[in-house]
């Protein structure tokens, strides 16, 4: 058995690269008034234009209050709109914009750009294995 | 090669796992009064009490402004105190307070069980495999 105290733990490399990962994206997102935080909602809404703000949150595994102000966000940038659901007068769906749409590609070349890095010093082999024990992680129970 | 517009992306389940961990960390340690943002700096001021703010923004690569927040908090807190550097008056240095010195186990317990978390699903020489990968990955230049 390793040592639990003697070496640098999964959470803090992966800590490390998120926060990394987050500065760069951020500064090549920032000009569109887009926050890393809100980043993530954009990607999903990229997927589902007009889903609606509670199926955002499930999806993407985060609480109610912070999809909200997200949405407060991106809505004040125009990157979004809120529609009131027919079927649902308490609910919204929520759609992508002329400006949204048009920023697409550059949005997703950032998060490739990253991506680049990252697997810039592993073989394609490594990242193939980096990525099935990463989805295992995402997948196991223990981390719901 | 692997399109990568098909496959989840490393950066993806990094955030995924980040993320959750964020959320199960701060659950145990919000009693506290330490926020998932904090905990790092008051990591590193367990291994290196008497840092100055400067030394702490660098180890952990934050920028200042994050930083001087963070501070702020763990001295509101009690968990923290910032004195004036006798040889550079316009410099701190952070110290350790009785109280985050008593939950100094709490903190190390809260992100042994995190990783204990991660790493149920994947053998040791796993656990070893995906260590040095992520490794590699935070050693490189390319995502400075």
């Amino acid at each position: 058995m390793i040592n639990e105290t003697k070496r640098a733990p999964i959470g803090k490399y992966i800590s490390q690269i998120y926060r990394k990962g987050n500065s760069f994206i951020s500064k090549e997102i920032s000009k569109f008034g887009i926050g890393s935080g809100q980043i993530m909602f954009l990607i999903e809404l990229y997927k589902n234009d007009g889903i609606s703000q509670e199926e955002l949150s499930e999806i993407l595994n985060i609480d109610k209050a912070t999809t909200c102000r997200a949405i407060k966000k991106l809505e004040k940038e125009e990157l979004l709109i809120k529609v009131k659901d027919e079927n649902d007068k308490r609910a919204y769906k929520l759609y992508l914009t002329e400006k949204s749409k048009s920023i697409e590609d550059n949005i997703k070349n950032a998060l490739n750009e990253w991506e680049k890095h990252i697997s810039k010093e592993l073989s394609q082999e490594e990242v193939n294995i980096l990525i099935n024990m990463l989805k295992k992680i995402c997948k196991s129970k223990n981390i719901k």
